[in-house]
């Protein structure tokens, strides 16, 4: 079992492929940045962090290979539109004193360990925010195997475990590539947190049904206005949370927030291959000629997220004002 | 391609076997009420209309068998909690004349034909509700496969595109069984009515972002007051219907009102096994041993139903009013 999905080792970046999680650990050695950013797009690795940081190692590699090093990073940061750590590690990873593979090797060894400080202060900030005995509910990936370690949401969750302060998860499984199911769970098991997996749809019931102290997910966008960009089902869960009383929580790095981008409407959603819906484990699970949308995140707009947790520290609405005075 | 799920041939139960369609069409011969009863517990044949209608047939089956009737309705009627048609059915087949073969055969073919002329009122009722061109959302599957023929929810979309009226339909792929994917998709391509199919989460999301007209599901029961058992999703997409002012329709038969029961919190909600969630299409998606709670249902309240439509006309709210009148 590993849960760490970036390293670099002899020249290499070698990428924990978790597409075949959780049954069996296999690992792709990159040498190229070509690909690096077929990993990216295909989800070998995936959460705004880790492809954010995976990224940054593809410009050592390319640097390596004697190539444009702002060509690669325009290849790079076009794999995938949604989640803004990508652009944003690989515009820090430009603007090093020179494109030579040392210093970029240097930059992208910093961005790594920045990325394990930056999540561990989200984690401890997060602690005040709820009881102990807690029940969250949680959706998609955002620990350890989404970022380079500890994770950002599901870091709050492993270091309130780690504090004693008794966490019990509800885990989404995350249709349609369940990385609530084959990684989430797979995390917690590791940890010894203890958790369920329900399917997407049952998070709603178990808020009527149960006592819920707070929804937790990451994030792959924050807009100027605090909407939100996550995984696709972040909104149903924040609208099931709205109705409910239930606070909703959003974990990231203030490398996720993106001033630039007014609000939710100006992100761009990514829409992803119609066969990661209608076909499961190779099998199609739906007639041949099905029409699919497929979109892999959406908007959750910033008057259902009670507060948003960076490692600078814990912000509330209204957000405006809040996420301008933070960067 | 069948579509017709339950059938009665030379005196003995033919069940359309609905855990492999898309992919194959084969059908379960029952010739003892046993073997009827596992077919409705391992969902063989599903739909709050269709087991009502199959357990029927099985009382038929225990009379030939030469066994206790009332024995038989018993076991049938344990197989499922949630469903309030089954205990319906059962309880109109035990009210026959007699409980002789011949005399149970008669009621049950009986039940057989006023559900398909249920299902068609149901279905006129309904187009009064929305304009031409109508985007509607869909859960789980509630056509000819969860009935005798035409559906409930369903039935109303297939009459709408027979009417030539326009209609586009999301369809929900409904976890963790994707009745909604293998299903209902497989309904509306042989029907010709056009449809999208989709996760269940990005329901939310589409009502974000698109002109959506209304959603439509069937049920398992209504309670006196209103509430509403449905499909585990049920509740959630009611409550992005009402985040986004979208109208959320209810369509069943009135064998499916439960005066009996006050509200939702008596309705028993039925969990199902680990298995549902864990393994698809016999792969485990999730590592040994993850703790998983899998409930079958939920109630949706009252206050989030427009109306519900029932063979009789369409019932607005107050409904604990509008249902005592209606029965």
């Amino acid at each position: 079992m590993s849960l760490q999905s970036i390293a670099w080792r002899n020249g290499a970046l070698h990428l924990l492929d978790q597409r075949f999680l959780p049954c069996c650990t296999s690992f792709l050695v990159c040498t190229r940045w070509q690909e690096v950013a077929e990993a990216i797009a295909a989800m070998a690795v995936r959460g705004a962090p880790a492809i954010g940081v995976a990224a940054a190692y593809g410009l050592v590699l390319a640097a390596q290979q004697g190539e444009d090093v702002p060509h690669a990073a325009a290849a790079l940061k076009a794999t995938r539109p949604t989640a803004v750590n990508l652009a944003w590690a690989l515009s820090r990873m430009l603007a090093a004193p020179s494109h030579a593979p040392a210093v970029l090797l240097e930059a992208a060894h910093a961005l790594f360990a920045e990325d394990v400080a930056v999540n561990k202060a989200i984690g401890q900030h997060a602690q005040s925010l709820f009881p102990g005995n807690a029940v969250a509910i949680h959706h998609c990936n955002t620990g350890s195997l989404a970022t380079v370690d500890y994770g950002t949401a599901l870091g709050v969750l492993r270091i309130a475990h780690e504090q004693g302060r008794g966490i019990h998860v509800f885990l989404d499984e995350t249709r349609p590539r369940l990385q609530g199911a084959s990684l989430s769970a797979y995390e917690l098991q590791a940890y010894g947190v203890p958790h369920t997996l329900m399917v997407d749809s049952a998070a709603a019931h178990v808020m009527r049904t149960r006592h819920v102290d707070f929804c937790i997910v990451g994030c792959d966008r924050v807009a100027a206005n605090g909407d939100t960009a996550n995984k696709i089902g972040t909104y149903s869960l924040a609208l099931a949370a709205k109705a409910h009383n239930v606070p909703f929580y959003v974990a990231c790095p203030t490398s996720t927030l993106d001033l630039n981008t007014p609000d939710g409407d100006a992100i761009p959603i990514e829409e992803r291959d119609a066969r990661e819906v209608s076909h499961i484990c190779g099998q199609a699970v739906c007639p041949e000629g099905t029409a699919i949308f497929n979109p892999a995140f959406d908007i959750t707009p910033a008057e259902l997220i009670t507060a948003i947790i960076t490692e600078k520290g814990v912000i509330r609405p209204p957000y405006g004002p809040a996420l301008a005075a933070l960067i």
